[in-house]
């Protein structure tokens, strides 16, 4: 069914045109403007039964997540998504119409940006058995703001949050037993909703460290602690009130199954929520909430806690069996 | 073997620091300089089993395999390459020294042009039996040259080639009959030469229209052809002379599996040589030779014709399968 020369062109040309793209598809390469003279540039691979599984997503879905999970990361530097390029290797039987949804997907996922796929490859496997992979080059301008590293973070800032966190989590374990309901819960497993404007209006602000959480809150704050050499120390009464709802899908689904919310929210990944530190005393942009501070690390060594408590200790509180998102497979 | 975490830091360190990145490895996305306010950027991926086999390429030559070909896509625009990402989905069961030699091939092709790998993801695929699948993002600069498109071929033209054409063709048919030499046409297939400089030279020159032959001179030649609307007249005397060195291992390979070289020459994929149309009266840049003239459709569509017979003929003459290159596999 699928035909390197044929199908590209079609799967492609429905992606859209992205504003910044002065050559499309079609041709060696794309041309892409960068009015900042520099470029944002960041690329992920999706794995079917690592990262998706095409009877829990549609192929929309799927080309959402894909999408959504690269145009986070360059949020997260501070930038605004421009392109995509995208990679595709799929069994030869593979349907025109599946690879279809996967383009309309990305492009649906893109459009509110303003970006749109410039190009790519689709690439039949060797076996009919060979597991869909996605690899996702995103592309973004950081319009003269200064790119915001994982290394930035000082004692006495204010660690904050812009977006949702433990929903995909709290929608793979009702997928995993084999309810499809409540949609709002599975729907933020298969279409995570990143809070892409926040990163811009972080750098905006003077953020100093940022990161988008794709691995789950402790591991990637884990991530801006090490590079910055600091103590991250979330405040569990506040990541409460900015992620569990009352009326919303964790508390209502982690009810049903017995389980801690608060665990998907720690540890959750996927989420594609942007996490910051802000000088202190800085106004918070629209859309962030403090969820922590950052300390000093004193005789300790860098790292995450909660209120005071390590993240490993804490991990083990919650029953969570890493601190890092493991992804199902 | 592979973790996510560990693994791809390492890898990733030993592929060195491209000239144009002010962000390298290890944040959320890379930042790469853009002097021209424009990037040019390319995917293309490679699976085992169709574009590489493990038993008859090193992992260093399979890196240099996967960076060439987007190398040469960049080039082929007129842009110099400037930075890398790189997707790789594996076997959970990977070693780490093999993953080692895959970015060190990847570095080393990128290095001569200033460029490096500057962002990746390493992910493990659900199945020990997965192939290995390798996506490879490459960005570059056009340093206020236009993009040489497709679609700029005139009636007139000059129609000129720069690289080789066939070796990867001719190596393929070696190791295929589980022969390791004569080692310049198994290296020819192993690692592709392309010829960089020449596409912005070609450019600077005023070439009219450009691509990189990944496919096989006559369909890419075709895409030329299409996108222009015009005929590409190939002739066969100049590319036998700028492709058969009577001392070289076409000939050789040739004569010991009675083949006609000409059929590498013509429908050989994956040497990524560049094809270009200049402006008649131009003087061709250095490395660039003569091989046909672009001629007007007239009552004919557009295409590609050798001496003034059609492609269509042409492949079957030679006996090859297609005008397109067929992957193994």
């Amino acid at each position: 069914v699928v035909g390197e020369f044929g199908v590209i062109a079609r799967v492609l040309a429905q992606a859209g045109t992205a504003q910044s793209a002065e050559v499309g598809p079609g041709d060696d390469a794309a041309v892409v403007r960068a009015p900042d003279k520099r470029v944002v540039a960041t690329t992920d691979v999706l794995v079917e039964g690592r990262h998706f599984r095409r009877d829990w997503s549609s192929p929309e879905d799927i080309g959402h997540k894909a999408a959504a999970a690269n145009l986070a990361d360059i949020a997260a530097m501070g930038g605004v998504a421009s392109a995509l390029l995208v990679g595709v290797a799929c069994p030869p039987d593979t349907q025109t119409a599946w690879l279809e949804g996967v383009a309309a997907g990305l492009a649906a996922e893109c459009a509110p940006l303003g970006a749109a796929v410039v190009g790519g490859d689709l690439v039949a496997a060797a076996s009919d058995s060979a597991a869909v992979v996605i690899s996702v080059t995103a592309l973004g301008d950081l319009y003269g703001r200064p790119a915001v590293l994982r290394s930035g973070a000082r004692a006495g800032d204010v660690v904050a949050l812009a977006g949702r966190l433990g929903g995909s989590a709290c929608g793979l374990a009702v997928l995993r037993r084999g309810f499809s309901s409540p949609l709002a819960a599975v729907a933020a497993h298969r279409r995570p909703t990143p809070p892409y404007a926040a990163g811009p209006a972080a750098a905006d602000a003077g953020a100093r460290a940022m990161c988008d959480v794709s691995d789950g809150l402790l591991a990637d704050t884990g991530h801006i602690a090490r590079d910055s050499g600091v103590i991250i120390d979330l405040d569990r009464v506040a990541l409460a009130a900015a992620c569990l709802d009352p009326e919303g899908p964790l508390q209502q689904v982690a009810s049903a199954l017995g389980a801690d919310p608060m665990s998907w929210v720690l540890t959750g990944g996927e989420d594609h929520a942007l996490v910051a530190t802000f000088p202190p005393r800085v106004a918070l942009p629209e859309g962030w909430t403090a969820i922590g501070a950052v300390r000093a690390v004193g005789r300790k060594k860098p790292g995450v806690w909660v209120n005071g408590e390590s993240a490993e200790s804490v991990v083990k509180a919650v029953g969570a069996e890493s601190a890092g998102h493991v992804h199902f497979g």
